[in-house]
């Protein structure tokens, strides 16, 4: 994709209207069994009523009917960027996720502890989820790595999980796991995709067996399995592509990692909401030069995936609360959305698409909308991909360029 | 495009089945802020409501969520073409439409006549609306223009518009405008799109100077601003594409312009909604062959770009007291619908989508179903894409076979 896709280069940038995009991760649901009624049917959330009762509504895909994202191709789509064809490799994300150096022709690998038998055949693919401050004590270990011409990194993420980055000539990211998915089988030999591919393969292998070594006394993680290679992603930036100065707001890092890498500024802040806001006002008044405000929601998802409905019910009541902190910014457009829909029945991401409010002087009430499913599957805005938001973001705030005479 | 991507070739040409698709230029529209319903909603619309009730409706979008389109692009999107591959330069629209000798390898461009003042600044960018007899006079002025191995032809269109067309020996149309869009400003600067267009940069501006010298002593329209430079298009044509014998009935050339580029015979008449429909129901009448009349109407999309809420809302109620005339005839299909919306509270073209009803004895009403931004946006027909209109026209009309056995 080039980037005159996008918007084929029909964005303003002689604007001073303002856009805030508040991402709800995982907001869509499902009706609960006993009610009938979805978590966002189910929350009290006055101020996201008031906001669809004069926005326009309307449900966005990520993917397309039926395929569920993960949260990379997900945050992709809703910064309008082919979510098929600009994928960014999980180890990329875990690379970018955990503040790694990590930088382009970096290739990043995701790592898990596990344990191997005598036969070297897998017994445990997660080395019985052994604790973060292991794996942290098991990553500095694997620091003494050396592999010539190449720098590696290794950082402990959460419980068995790890991230690898290599940095050096002729790096790339064709080269398939090592996880065979399956115990009682030894870890999958790696394969290069292309020619092209196999100083990678060499590489990653050499770390391989460096680390056999180093963790052969250790138990229960005495090796780990590595998948999921990924490049650091090249894509245009949001400037280049819509004409924006973006700000990413997330206090979880791999949702800054995301932001970064479509051309955001990330600064740092605390994954509490509260926390976030006082970014995002303090960005606000201190950069006029600043025009869209990406701020990320991570907890509701979590409540999600843990099949918690009354706390993912009680996350978005406190959501709701806080509304009324971006409005008195008085941005232009107010988007209020998810990057996908994680019903705490399925205690996972799903494929249904999110509900979706804009709010701008531009806009389309529907009758009694609300920020629920059922409700903006009737929006003005129709069921559109969430590819599609950029653009309408842009143009409710009078930012993008008719097209022909 | 290629013609097979229309229809994939499925289109039925033994039928005796006819189609008109009123087209009512800028007809969607927004809430007004004291009141909360848009024109189509404000509107006392009886004849619109029945066929509503009897048809299938829906909203179509030219070029997707977001993306404002042009006359241009719009109309080539009702025809069922890709509007932004098709596209037509503005200057090329008005060279057709005011039925001028414009060919393959011609330029044309529009030109508005206009203000300036001494020091060149232009004051207004429209004259004070001349009227038209003097659009005329004026155009008589420049046919004396010559440009060494170029022709120059110069005719009024309406009010304060004209179109200019070049023809000779290696010119082209990437060629930027020299309408600033606002008073106060000298006009731009023409640039070239690449060093082929160079020669047509220097043609246009031997062109400007010499105007510039012929209307020297004109008041107020003592300059012109050009823009939309545009070749002769070459698209397929609804007969090759469609298997249809189209006629275009517009008042207003740009639309009969637009209408014979692909295809449609364009017989003159005046822009007055009645004489359109007299000539419609005598073409009816007498050219049993003709199966496919596109039918504009003009001014509801200039009273939404005066910002004139009020005389939208009237001139929709006359277009609606007009529908009885149309549905005399017993057309298989009539399809009302618009190129675009225009809300009068922005003034301008936007890109909200169009509410659009399908009459036919194949379709399927909602209750209550009204032709109006919110009515539609829950209409069996859906949201889509305004060029996915010409295929539901021809199957509504049994014109279109089945695919595959």
């Amino acid at each position: 994709m080039i980037s005159s896709d996008y918007t084929r280069g029909l964005f303003i940038t002689d604007s001073s209207a303002r856009i805030v995009m508040l991402v709800i991760d995982g907001l869509g649901g499902l009706p609960h069994p006993d009610s009938g009624r979805s978590e966002l049917e189910t929350a009290n959330l006055p101020n996201l009523d008031a906001l669809c009762a004069r926005g326009s509504t309307g449900l966005i895909s990520p993917l397309g009917p039926g395929f569920t994202p993960g949260s990379g191709p997900a945050h992709l789509a809703l910064f309008g960027y082919d979510p098929w064809t600009s994928s960014i490799g999980r180890g990329a994300l875990s690379g970018l996720g955990l503040g790694l150096d990590f930088k382009p022709g970096d290739v990043a690998a995701r790592l898990n502890f596990c344990t191997v038998d005598d036969a070297g055949l897998v017994t445990d693919r997660r080395a019985g989820r052994i604790p973060t401050d292991v794996c942290v004590r098991l990553c500095a270990l694997l620091q003494d790595i050396t592999i010539p011409g190449v720098k590696v990194t290794v950082a402990a993420e959460m419980e068995y999980r790890a991230a690898v980055v290599f940095r050096g000539e002729g790096l790339s990211d064709g080269v398939t796991d090592s996880d065979p998915q399956v115990t009682g089988h030894l870890p999958l030999p790696l394969q290069a995709a292309t020619a092209a591919d196999e100083r990678m393969v060499a590489v990653a292998n050499q770390f391989l067996d460096q680390v056999r070594h180093i963790l052969a006394d250790e138990s229960p993680a005495n090796m780990v399995l590595i998948r999921g290679f990924g490049r650091y992603p090249e894509l245009p930036s949001m400037q280049q592509v819509y004409g924006l100065h973006p700000v990413g707001i997330a206090g979880y890092p791999m949702y800054r990692g995301i932001a970064s890498v479509v051309g955001m500024e990330t600064p740092e802040t605390d994954w509490d909401v509260d926390a976030e806001l006082d970014l995002l006002q303090q960005r606000w008044r201190n950069h006029p030069d600043e025009d869209f405000y990406y701020v990320h929601v991570k907890k509701t998802d979590s409540a999600g995936e843990d099949g918690d409905f009354d706390k993912k019910v009680h996350l978005l009541e406190e959501v709701d609360a806080r509304i009324p902190r971006i409005l008195e910014l008085e941005p232009d457009v107010l988007i209020v959305t998810g990057d996908h829909s994680t019903p705490s029945i399925m205690r996972a991401h799903s494929w249904h698409p999110v509900p979706t409010v804009i709010a701008s002087g531009r806009c389309i009430p529907v009758h009694g909308a609300q920020l629920s499913e059922r409700s903006c599957a009737s929006g003005s805005l129709g069921q559109i991909p969430s590819t599609a938001l950029m653009a309408l973001a842009l143009a409710h705030a009078g930012r993008l360029a008719k097209f022909g005479a």
